[in-house]
């Protein structure tokens, strides 16, 4: 659709792949990463299995311009993220003094332990750079094109938001939204027309209901904010041509 | 973790990757799958790109017993999920008789005009075996181990009970739940020696917040419900030792 930058995100958890856990991250990073004009791709979600995580980092990494993880970096057994993530990049995981004196006067500060399982959250990459956590302190960090954050929803968006400001943003990719009354088997059609007369748009018809009676939200996405109210246009028109009512018209510009 | 039968999820859709749609599907599929024991061991995102489909369909059936598909099976032009499951197996895509049965007399009954881009939903890969949709009856369909149903929850999730008492069942992998209110960091090191002494269980560690008090759950899955009674003892003794408070016990069996 544009040449944007493009990204990867990685949900890392056997608890999201046991339904025991409703993943709401993938979300958060693809409506941000949206809005600054960078285009998610793929997701992939992954067990806690090292050969799998290296697997998919070391695949995505090279297919995307940038990479996102969630999940793994805490201080049990079964977060393994960081070392994952060193394997993948063929560097040692090394203690980093910064996070370390971080984490130290955190946990004094509030007379906690300091003890290797806690000071395990303080294990980097080499060549790592850290993403400041201002809920809990332990922080993500970003090797290369990588960035590797907590799985708890506010922890990875207060790091998401320290790392948004870093990144090359693209062109912003607005979208445009009718809803309307018509099936979509009556106006399949004429929408893929619309589809080819608009080749820089990507234009997508999503059935749903509202108090038990049926709408089509019929959603326009691109950078081109002249031409996304020319496809606007068009769409009411073809609403209209069909006799069908235009319930609502949602305009992200 | 055991040998039962293996799956992927394949959610297809640009509205899941640009955030506008939280997918549910996910969820629903693996809870669903987990209680019979099939093991849910990837998930992918994935855009509505005829290569990109194709080349996920094509990479996981031959990883995994069973894939399951979400998304792009209705009548407009960005549903080419039926299109490119045909090209993934090298077939060539079908007007399915039953279909075109079924379709034109829902359509006829319900005074809906028959056209082309309805009866799109008829085609079926050649070979394909039609997945009964008692929601709104275009079909979903299977080809070998592919399972392709539609993108709307409550339409998938009528699909996916069709389907579920027709899979090869596994051994039902329980689990037992242990919520206290240590931190992670305390009980990190004893948990990571369970996982060693149990290793036929999948032993995990989620931190929360309950009314803004911190709480762990810890979780143990497995197939054999001694070893998870053992294990849950083992969790209680694990969280009394530490001078911690067990403060739910949940098990699944």
């Amino acid at each position: 659709m544009t040449s944007n930058p493009t990204a990867a995100v990685i949900l890392i958890g056997n608890e999201i792949l046991s339904g025991r856990t409703q993943d709401i991250n993938l979300q958060h990073i693809a409506e941000h990463l949206c809005a600054v004009g960078i285009q998610v791709c793929e997701c992939r979600v992954i067990a806690d299995i090292e050969a799998v995580i290296v697997d998919a980092v070391n695949t995505l990494r090279h297919q995307y311009d940038y990479v996102f993880t969630t999940g793994g970096i805490g201080p049990t057994h079964d977060d393994i993220t960081a070392q994952c993530v060193a394997n993948a990049f063929g560097v040692p995981l090394l203690q980093h003094p910064q996070a370390v004196k971080l984490l130290t006067e955190y946990f004094q500060s509030r007379d906690v332990e300091v003890n290797e399982a806690r000071m395990r959250m303080a294990n980097v990459p080499q060549g790592g750079v850290l993403i400041e956590n201002p809920v809990s302190v332990a922080p993500g960090f970003c090797v290369e094109n990588v960035y590797v954050m907590a799985g708890v929803p506010r922890i990875m968006q207060a790091m998401f938001a320290n790392i948004l400001p870093t990144l090359e943003h693209g062109a912003v990719i607005y979208s445009v939204t009718v809803v309307c009354n018509l099936p979509e088997g009556i106006i399949s059609r004429p929408l893929g027309e619309l589809q080819e007369k608009y080749p820089q748009i990507d234009l997508g018809s999503y059935p749903g209901k509202s108090n038990a009676t049926s709408r089509v939200s019929l959603v326009a996405r691109g950078t081109d904010q002249d031409v996304l109210r020319e496809v606007l246009a068009d769409l009411e028109g073809l609403v209209g041509r069909f006799d069908g009512e235009v319930v609502e018209v949602k305009a992200g510009f």
